[in-house]
């Protein structure tokens, strides 16, 4: 079967809607549990990760199977404590890194 | 040969001359008909489909061989009815899904 | 080992800043000299590359062995003379056809 793996990256804090939108029909279209699908955010895109508006869809789409990941500098940078964080939110050394060990294993990459 | 075909993801409406004069370029580079190249647009970048403004310069693409492909979803939220867009527009169920596949048969993913 | 070598495309100038701390991070996860690592600029961010404010950290980042990239379409368009840039920037014909190319060779692409 089609390796359907996908990163979606987000370095903008205002492209969150549009990254979940993206979600809901990229789920839509291929069914749940079939492809491991990830979020990762960087640069200010991290605090959507500390507010409180979209955190409950994250968390909707969190028990649908996405993972949602923050790099750990970019916390740093944006001063937001890791423990302050929802749990079901991943932390990376480095978004860039992982990003690009995803695509060598074969994950699409996907900037919303 | 190098496979060449690429896939350019655009989700901005305000990235349409950025992704043409890079579609332009690629192409003087290449030569016509050496690749499948498509442009992908989601999001609020569908409305350049049913815009007067670039639809020319789309046309003429399109007939040096590029596909422009719509995300049906989408069309849908622009509330944009697929029957009034140009005929040279393909429509694709959902964006991430048609741009994660092609990946997966090897296209480059370029967004503009 | 993986091939950890990588594309970052930066075609909007005010990204630069963002893109830099981007090969910071990397660099610090994988070291240096463990994968090639090129930050291809076209549109309008090649202005950077004229201008002064960030060319003594991409220096700083070239001597570690990042290589910079510039699309001469996009000089030819902003209007900047090659012989006016700093040595150390590469320049190509069209940055959409090298994107494509090094995807082709295995690179990962980053868009930050």
């Amino acid at each position: 079967m089609t390796n359907l793996n996908t990163v979606l990256h987000i370095s903008d804090n205002e492209r969150w809607s549009k990254a979940l939108k993206n979600i809901e029909n990229y789920l839509k279209d291929i069914g749940e549990n079939n492809a491991i699908i990830e979020v990762v955010a960087n640069s200010d895109a991290v605090k959507a990760y500390k507010a409180q508006d979209l955190i409950q869809e994250m968390k909707a789409l969190h028990y649908r199977g996405i993972t949602f990941i923050a790099c750990r500098n970019a916390l740093a940078a944006n001063s937001i404590d890791t423990s302050s964080l929802p749990n079901f939110i991943k932390i990376v050394p480095g978004a860039i890194t992982h990003l690009v060990l995803k695509q060598t294993e074969g994950y699409a990459y996907i900037k919303p």
